[in-house]
């Protein structure tokens, strides 16, 4: 019995659009914090009798396109591993799936490392974070522990994730809707391929703007992260918007959080925000200003729906195989 | 003293971009509908013994850059008009000024029209619609009534509006907030322009569009251009949203008319939202369900904020000089 944690990342320039979808190689490098709230947690098991997998989501059985991720993932452990065994997996995400708060992310990076000790892979962290990419693309980033970047590379060799230096940051992360997404990633990733008239300027912007967040990370600058991490976070979301029939994750709430940002900022406080493909707003300052940021937040969202995060550990074995 | 009125149109296939800045010749070509609310009058009176321009605003003395702008268009009706008099201008606006609801497109328009008949010029339609669209692009299309399209053409002579026949369609206005707004269209424009990574590609999906637009409204196809409006305006928005700093003009409101937009639809009802370069949104749908459309919009925004609108006239004299 192989038991894994991992947490979600954040991204601070976001992967959107893949080169490769099979490999998922994605059109761009992607720069994130993987934080220390919402684990998720996942026990791989073999069962050398049994001839299916059998896959828990929080104790309920998993069907259809949820379950058949998994085992093709755990096809592909099977693969390096030189092994038939079907596997027992057990996984618990304390994040509300298909929210948009990345459980994809951290569900694939632990069961990444779960499966891999449980099929005997010995795999180091960049043998991890390209395998757990298989399964989730931003899963590979949340292998890493802090801030991480995500090398697009050209195959499967040379795209994964590794730590990246930079200051201490934190994020308040605003839950805005916990409810499932109208349109999932994937197939908005698809459409804005094919539809949108900005997915190929979106790609140049989004190489141009990791490199520039780079030099923001090297030179420590928290201002410069924080406008960056804002103006790509709407890039990508004008990029999705571009599409036809048009997408829209941002809600109205989403929106006025992003105002609060700007608010805070006239008042002083460095804090910026950004938003995944879904309605939650996630702001980003200096770690040791996070408790101010979700206290000056209050008037505009709920306390219950906001969560402070700092840096988190990345995807571990909490029991390995005996 | 010759006195002109003319009404604010909204464009189903927006104007963002410009091919000349001098001339105000725009990137692509656009499609509007010339409402029958909001009207602006203007009285130009000339003044052969004043040795400068007197500009009223609702009876305000106009000062600064919007004083110069009127100065400006008089000297350039002046050189076609061979006369060196000075003028009188008072304007009246029914709709509250830089608010998104296009006050400069009804106000240059009525200009147009009541100084060539101050200075004596006799100017066609196509003469008027060139000549307004020097003060204010989106000003050419207000001085066709009900439906018009903006040919972005090359030059001074080839860039004017002119009818489109097509389905009757009207319009309900929500005022989402009248105050001024934070960045001027001018600016947004010139921001998109210089630092969006979209700017090109709009100008391509915009052609694109109105060609689309085009063949909906030969056609007669109410849902096909309801369907082009909504998209086509959020391709504008996310144009501008790329822009860095980045520019929002939809405010939590917008977004909430955008997705009560959605619901409508899914009762049946072919309403579309479209917005301009601010917070206000406008539902598009045949005329014969303007009120019903308006009355459907009451749970999301104040009655008083709901205008229902159908096609008005174009940009006419009401008064002629002696």
């Amino acid at each position: 019995m192989s038991t894994a944690v991992a947490h979600p990342n954040i991204a601070l320039v976001k992967y959107w659009g893949k080169r490769d979808d099979a490999l998922i190689i994605p059109a761009t490098g992607s720069l994130s914090l993987t934080l220390d709230v919402f684990p998720t947690t996942t026990v791989v098991d073999l069962d050398g009798s049994a001839d299916a997998d059998e896959i828990l989501f929080d104790g309920v059985p998993a069907t259809g396109t949820a379950a058949a991720r998994i085992t093709a993932f755990l096809d592909l452990v099977r693969a390096l591993a030189g092994s038939s065994h079907r596997a027992r997996v057990d996984t618990r995400n304390s994040v509300p799936t298909g929210a948009g708060l990345a459980s994809s992310a951290s569900g694939f990076a632990a069961l990444a490392v779960a499966a891999a000790d449980a099929y005997g892979l010995a795999l180091d962290e960049r043998a991890l974070s390209r395998l757990a990419r298989r399964g989730s693309g931003s899963a590979c980033r949340s292998i890493i522990g802090g801030t991480a970047i995500w090398h697009a590379g050209t195959d499967d060799a040379t795209s994964f994730a590794e730590p990246i230096a930079g200051p201490d940051l934190g994020m308040v992360i605003a839950v805005v809707d916990a409810g499932a997404k109208a349109v999932s990633s994937r197939e908005a990733m698809r459409r804005t391929r094919e539809t949108s008239p900005y997915a190929d300027a979106w790609e140049r912007a989004a190489a141009a703007d990791l490199v520039a967040m780079q030099a923001a990370f090297a030179a420590g600058d928290v201002a410069g992260i924080g406008e960056l991490t804002e103006s790509n976070a709407l890039r990508m979301h004008a990029a999705i918007m571009g599409s036809r029939p048009p997408i829209r994750y941002l809600a109205p709430t989403s929106v006025a959080l992003f105002d609060a940002a700007a608010r805070l900022r006239a008042h002083g406080l460095e804090a910026y925000a950004t938003a995944d493909a879904g309605p939650n707003v996630v702001f980003v300052c200096a770690a040791a200003d996070v408790d101010i940021v979700r206290d000056a937040l209050t008037a505009d969202i709920a306390t219950g729906r906001l969560i402070a995060a700092h840096a988190g550990p990345g995807a571990h074995l909490v029991e390995a195989s005996a």
